[in-house]
Formats: C-alpha cells, sequence, structure tokens
C-alpha cells in the first residue's frame, strides 16, 4: 500500500460582479483509492455544493464567489491500493467485448481528434503485437517526440497541434497519447491529480494530468510526460479531455495565481506503507466494478 | 399528442474480416417520447446487445457482423406528449443553479470549439435579453448566415470551420448553435433523429441532426438547419456532438449505403391525436425529472 | 512634406553555432519615401549583403554573425512625400484592369487564407459601395471586432484564427484585413515599418505593421491596429503577409531582445515641412510606377 | 533530348455575369524547356493578355469571358534540354549562400507551413546527410507515408492537414515535400505542368503537380506524387504553392469541366531525340542563371 499526504492551496481574485467555479480537487474514493483526514478551508462563507459524477467518482465542487480574494485549501490523506498486473498478459479488448460504458473512450473529444490520426496510428503501431506492449509503446513515442516546454501552448490547443508541432506539458503529452490510442480503438481516457517524485527535487510535485487505458478489464495508468513515479500519482478526476476535468472551471472575470501543492510519502513498514518505487507491472486504481 | 410511424432501413456491405457495429436508431424511450409496436429486423443471424444510457436515455444496439450484405429494418410508432412552453417565460438557468448533469453541456467538445467563440459569441448576441430570445436568435443567426449544402463538409468539419466557411448541412448547423450557445454559458447539446414536413414533398423525410437547449429546468428543442415541422421530431439520441451521437460507428472495413426513411403522422381526432404543425410555443420532449 | 528621423536598436544574442541572419530594417527607397543620412552599426565585423527587391524595393540586410552578442543599430531621415487622394472619388479596380504585378496579391498566402472567407466577406461587406469606403468599412470593422492583447498570439497565428479567436496585435490586425479585402478581390498587402504618434505617451513607438490596398491605380495606407498617425508611417518593407517581411528571420540558435525604437517628427514650415496630422485624404506612399 | 507533344483542351460553362480568368497553361520558355508550334484557340473573340513573370518565367494568361461556353485549345512541341546531375555531389547550399532571390523559397507560405513542421522535420530528416540524398529522402517519406485518394481533399487542404490525414492528391503531396524540405531550410518550390509514363495505360497523362528543391546552384525536380517519368515532366509554373500557379484562377460563376490533356513522347534518334527513360541522375529544366 502506498500513503500520500496530499495538501492543496488555491488563489483566486475575483472581480466587482463575483465568479462562479466548478473546482474538481478533491481526491476520487474509489476501491483502490481511500481518502481521509479530508479537510477543506475556503476563504470565503460561501455555500458550496459536492457532486460526485456516479460514472468515474470525479467529484465536483461548486460554489459562487463574491469579489475580492478567494482563497481554497484541501488536505487529505490518501491510500493506495493498486491493482498490480504482468504486462505481458494484459490483452487489449476486442471493440465487441467492451463494456458499453466504456466504449465512447474510443471516440474523438474536443481535444483528441482521433478520427483524424488513424492513418498516422495504423502505420507507426499497428503491426505491433495488441496488449499493453503497444499502449506502452505509444507511451513511449509521445514522450519521445514531444519535447517539454511549458508556455508553448495554451487552452487551445489540442492532439492534432501536438503531433504537428511536437511540444508542450503534460496535459498535451496526455491529449496526445490519447488521441492515438483511440485511433487504433484502445479507449483511453484523461485523468488528473497529483505526481510525486520526478527528476528535478525529489519531492517537487505538481498538479499533473495522465492517461488511463483500457486493458483487459480495467484501467491502467500510463504517464506520457514521465515526470512521476506512476505509483504515487493521486486521482482526481478522470474524463474524456481537459475540458472534462479542469481543476477549475470558473465563469466570471477572475485571475487565477499558481496553486501550491505539498504531496509526501508516508512510510509505516510494520503497517505494510511503502515508499512508492518505479515497479515493472501495470498499475490500476479502479476496480472495474462500480465503486462503492 | 403526435403520433409517427417510422420506418428506417440500413444497408451495408461488410469486408472479408468481418465488422462491429454501434448503432443509434432506436427512438430513445422517455416520459414525452413513448415507443411501441417495436420491430428489429437483421439480415445477419448475430447475437445483439441493447444499452441504454441511464444518463441521456439514448439506445445502442451492437453487434459483430460477418462479411457480406447486412441490412437492418426498424420501424416503430412513437407517441410524442409535448412539454409546450410560453416562449416569453422561459429564462436561462445561471450558472449556479444548472443541475450537476447539466454542467458538462457547457463545455466545448469535438465538433464544438465553444471555448474559442466567446469574444464572437459575446459581441454578437451577448446584449440581447436572455432567455429563450436568445437562444432563438443563435439559432435564426445560424440559419441566416450559413448556406445549406450537401458534400461541402465531412466527419471532420467542426463548428469553428463552419464559423468560417459557412457552408454545411443539418450536423454542421447544429454543430455551431451549439457552440455559440456554450459560448454564451447556455447548455446545448445534440440531438438524432427524423425530421418532417420539409419544405420539398411534403412527407419527405431523413435522418436528421438538431439541437436542444436547457432553459428553465428543461431541454427544449431547436433546429437551426431548419428543414424540420419541430412538433413532428424523433428523438434517437442526444449526447455533446455528434461524435456520441452518430446513427452507426462502424470498427472495420464497411461499406454504407444511404439510408431510406419512410415518416408517417397519424391524425385520429376522436383521441386527441393531431397532425403536427408549427406552433409558436417551445417545445421539450425531455421531462427535466429522471427517466420512467 | 513629412520628415521622420528614425533609430533603431536590436539586440541578440547568438549561440555557439552562429547564426544567420536576413533583416528587413531599412526604409524602402521608393519616389515617396527618400532615405538619407542612412547609418548602420553593427557590433560584430561581419560582411553583410544588402539586397533590394525589384519589385517591391524591400531591402534585405544578410548577414552570418558569430556566437555571442550582435547589436544591430540603424539611423535615417526620411522624407515622405505622400501622394493624396479623395476617399470618394477612389475607385475598386475591376480584376480585369488590375496590373498583374498587383494580381498576386488577391490570393491565399501563410497567414491570409482568403480562399475560406469568402462567404463571410461577401455577407458582411458585399452589398456595400465599391470604392475607399468599402476597404475602410473593413479596416474599421476589423479594429472594433478584434482586441489588442499582446501575448495572445504567436507566429503561426493566422487571419482565420483571429477572425476566429478576435484577438491579437497589429500583425493579427493586418492578417485579417487582408484576408478579408482579398476575399472581395481587393488586392491587399502587408506592410512593415514604424508608427508614430500613438494615443500613449506621445512620440512613443514600435516596430509596427499596417496594410496597403489598391485602389484606383496605387497601394493606399489603412493602419487597422489604429495606432498609428497614418501619415508618419514609415514603410521597411511590403509583402504577402509577415512570412515575407519579418523584421528579422533567423536561421540558428538566438536570443532575441525586445527592440528601441525612437521615431522623431520634424518640423521644418519655411521648408513646408509639417508635423504629421489625421488628415482626411486617403495616402499612398507608393508612386504606382517603377521605383526608380 | 527529350521531345514532347502537348494537347490541351479546357471546357467551362460561364455564368449570365460572366468571368474573369487567369489561365496558366502555357508551358514555360525557359533555356533549358524551348517550346515551339505553340497554337492556342479560344472559342469566345475575347482580348487576351499574356504576362511573363519575369522571376520564373511562368506565363499567365488573362481574359475576360462572356456568358455560355467556353473552350481553349493549347498544342505545343517543347524540347526539354535537361541539366544532369550525380546525384552524390549535389549539396544543399547553406542558407548565407543562397541567391537572394532563392531566400523567399525557404519560408511557410498558404499550403505549406513549414514554421509548424520544424520539430518533425529535423527529428525525421535532420540526422541524414545533407545533399540530394536528403532532398530525396523527404520525397521518399512522403511517397510511402500519404495514400493516393481523388476526392479526399479539396481546395483548402495544407501541408499541414495532409501530415495529419496522410491522404490526397498529387497537389498535396507536393505540398507536404516543399512544407518539409522549407522547415529544414532546403528551399522547395510548387511546379505545375503535365506527367507522361505513369504506370497505368502508358501513355495516359494529366495535368500535375509536382516539386523543385535548390541543391548546388540550381532547381532540381522531384515527383513526391511519383506517378510520372520526371524527364518527360513538362513546367508550366512554379511558385510558391498552388496559389500562385493554380492552371485557372476564376473570378466570377463558373462550372468547370475535366481537362484533356495529351502527351506524346517523340523518337528520332538520328537528331538525339530520345524517349524519356527513368535515369538515375537529377535532373532540372532551370538554368540557374537568367532566362533568354
Amino acid at each position: 500500500m502506498t500513503r500520500i499526504e496530499l495538501q492543496l492551496d488555491l488563489n483566486y481574485d475575483i472581480g466587482p460582479q463575483g465568479a462562479d467555479f466548478v473546482f474538481n480537487i478533491h481526491a476520487a474514493q474509489t476501491r483502490q483509492q481511500s481518502v481521509w483526514n479530508e479537510l477543506l478551508t475556503i476563504s470565503q462563507p460561501v455555500p458550496t455544493l459536492l457532486h460526485t459524477d456516479p460514472a468515474t467518482a470525479t467529484r465536483f465542487l461548486r460554489l459562487s464567489a463574491g469579489p475580492g480574494p478567494l482563497a481554497l485549501n484541501y488536505a487529505a490523506t490518501i491510500d493506495l491500493h493498486h491493482h498490480f498486473a504482468d504486462p505481458l498478459v494484459l490483452a487489449e479488448c476486442p471493440v465487441p467485448a467492451l463494456p458499453s460504458e466504456v466504449l465512447p473512450y474510443v471516440l474523438p473529444s474536443r481535444y483528441c481528434e482521433s478520427d483524424r490520426m488513424a492513418a498516422f496510428a495504423i502505420e507507426q503501431f499497428g503491426a505491433l503485437p495488441r496488449g499493453h506492449a503497444r499502449a506502452r509503446a505509444v507511451c513511449d513515442w509521445v514522450r519521445a517526440h514531444v519535447r517539454y516546454a511549458p508556455n508553448t501552448t495554451d487552452s487551445s490547443t489540442s492532439a492534432a497541434d501536438t503531433l504537428l508541432d511536437r511540444t508542450g506539458v503534460c496535459r498535451d503529452f496526455a491529449h496526445l497519447m490519447i488521441a492515438l490510442c483511440r485511433a487504433l480503438n484502445l479507449p483511453a481516457r484523461f485523468a488528473t491529480g497529483t505526481d510525486y517524485g520526478g527528476e528535478p527535487p525529489a519531492g517537487r510535485l505538481d498538479l499533473h494530468a495522465y492517461v488511463e487505458v483500457w486493458l483487459g478489464d480495467r484501467w491502467y495508468l500510463f504517464d506520457p510526460a514521465g515526470t512521476a513515479i506512476p505509483m504515487a500519482l493521486i486521482r482526481f478526476g478522470t474524463g474524456r479531455d481537459a475540458a472534462d476535468t479542469a481543476f477549475a472551471t470558473m465563469f466570471g472575470e477572475v485571475t487565477a495565481y499558481a496553486p501550491t501543492v505539498r504531496v509526501t510519502a508516508v512510510e509505516d513498514i510494520a503497517r505494510g506503507v511503502l515508499l512508492p518505487w518505479r515497479c515493472w507491472q501495470a498499475l490500476s486504481t479502479d476496480g472495474g466494478e462500480p465503486m462503492a
């Protein structure tokens, strides 16, 4: 088991008309991801609505804030009970056998124009053996061919742009991997949360975007940007792409400041809580069954 | 009440590897749209799976067909119990009051890049009085500024393309209206089905795409292509855009032929079944409550 | 006559492999724009080639610089002998009567996709009286509908993007005006140089991009960004769009710093040199004949 | 020497307002391409203007036609005196050494967005030995990765679209090869004319688009669509892309019919006139010097 202590600070300045927010900053509650000690503090005394999407367990926090500063602090302890699988035996699921709930994830979406990438994807990956290795090959291809470069892309950048321009941030890496997987009829979805253990200062962390691909009978984690130890990825939300799962969707005049994220991995060997490591297995934090 | 008798013939030729299909050709079963005498005939003796999306009542028919011809015939009688509303009293629903299930329909999607149309939409429609009249104005603007021209667009054409090129078919009209509504924070979704009563030979009909906009507390019908008597619109599916609600999504090598659609409106005055007419009210076929 | 004293400082840091440059920072020498007291200083002792395009009089300075800093200082005094025309009598030139040298300027180019804007341009401007007033209407429309916002666009932004996103800088304003004019068969070209007299601190100035439209028998000035007193516009280069007339095209690894531009208008009433003013006439700095 | 007899028939129906045309259907007169026995017949008795662009030798025929049918017949005999070069010794010309007239052909244009392809081009071709072999590699890559498929693209399709969608006709193959070459700082231009000797019925032919790349000190022929015997390519026009060199640019309401092209290679061994063959050398039909 992996245990992560998470702290997240968000700060905004809101214009004179006020603004409406939909946040997705709660860690998802799933069979494999238990969230406890959860504490949310909001600097304005406003009513909030916490809505959980039954299909994905994504939690949306809705509120209407008044003019002036708005600060949110979210803290939680999260236990990750990963499902481990041997990549060598993880097969692709043929389209007729895909659960109906999974089918939409082979379709194109705002930032993942898989419909325009079939020729390329089939040429590049069509001859590879089916299974986890093929999803892995797509992930590796994206990491090898896209340059990580902040401020070269913006909120309208899509996978087609990234396939052309070959530059971007974790969101763009994720969109391109997803679009290529879908072009191969591999269901893929966008996941947001936090990473941990990137190469730079250990313990450094940030809000992060990564990918889940449906293999065998559940969703498996991939990190095309390659900055995280996958075992420590915390999931906030999943959706078709960044349109579904923005950390904050804002309606109104708002100035947003860079978030502060602190992620600590807890070690408690006596109780089987180990520090996350780069394991060779495929990892899933989604049970494949309905959430508890 | 409006009663429609519907018949639909689809024909395909399937390559030597066979092909997988997801059809959306069943009329949706909702509180306001009762479907009976439903008959589906498939020329190949293959198992089928009929999946109903709980959120939208869209029914998806899945099957795997073998090589050679495949014909489907779908027939049904559909009773439409419209909800009528006075357009003058239909208000827009402010973002904070939108049901969480409706919120995704203000977000951009594959063919409706509302994120890129905010400046234009606000300039063109921002000063209009809020309410049904504003959605109507968007609908009328699209109809007035886009030229109906078959074969000028294809399956990758999006609302941004149509706003630029100003040409297309019902699908493109619908995508542009939806994108503009969302850019105004008006939830809008894509609907597919059949129309009836277009100007050409009365009774002529076709598979059709139109729009539903959330006003007050439910979804109201709009037909930006302007070819139908809205009261006779039969709904098959709804979704964010054409990616969600294709009549047929195919996986494999398939030749598709033009579908044949027959739509007949039934009159039975004694029982209150009237022929559809162009009414002045806003129409909804969606209850705003969960489906029965 | 208008007399401008111009000073321009450019600064670069060049990577270890060196870099090749094509500059377009010399004021064009034309019948209506006389350049004298021209002084160019380059901090590296490298050979240079000054090439004048015979068709447009644009001067290109080519050099290969070594690693380390590179500074260019260009100073010149420029006399502008404007051709003034009454806008009311300036007619559009029908396509068959256009000089063959002017014809390419009705065609689409990299940043001006006029081929995709015909429907919009004809709808918006097709019914207007032909002549200077129509070009003026396009210029005013662009200024009214695009928001001036630095850092929202980049070097790949085109007129189609700007028509959609409605935001940009002088380069984007110019590209959109050009594309719309060409869609109306009005020859239009991109001009670069310096402006003067913008609203902010008088005398403030910058490298600038504007537009020339062929009316009657010559090219007339338009400033869709609206930041300049047109009479003080100095022309460096003209071309189909920014691809043709970049201030600096670089081949190699280069860090570029913001240029410094100083523009002073000289008054010498005794000799007929007047300060530039916002006149009502249409202005041209291009003779319509071959350059001297 | 290669001798080609060419016959070209164009047919149009012109709307009630008449229409203006700019044709580029004359074979270019260059040092290496002599045109004689040239005969042009036009079914309407209208004045024509034949303009030769001094920079490229492209000949533009301008005319204004009245309502009704318009037929053009162009016939000519063309002698091709190819410059042959050993591909192994053909070097790329470094940017500082490029003639100023050639420099514009490293810049992006309407259909060749080379500015967006640098990362891809450098990754794919950056490590290859410089010279003819690299241009050859780009040509082969395009031929291998784009599928020839009529009616999948239209007049707004650009190289960025083709790099994504991987399908098109000779025009699209040429645009993509040009954009990739320019992204490598290899000057490349679009050429139009006729091909000969394609695989289907020998002697079959059509209007064709191909590519010229500047190597050593002149422009060399490449045929990325791979349908022609390069030695028999007749050049009508060259330009940055299809915007510059359409066979017919029309202003007005016109219905165009498919052109008829007949190309015959003449053999006259006694005088050194040989049938075209697929030779191993690089071919140029452009002297590198000013045209006679």
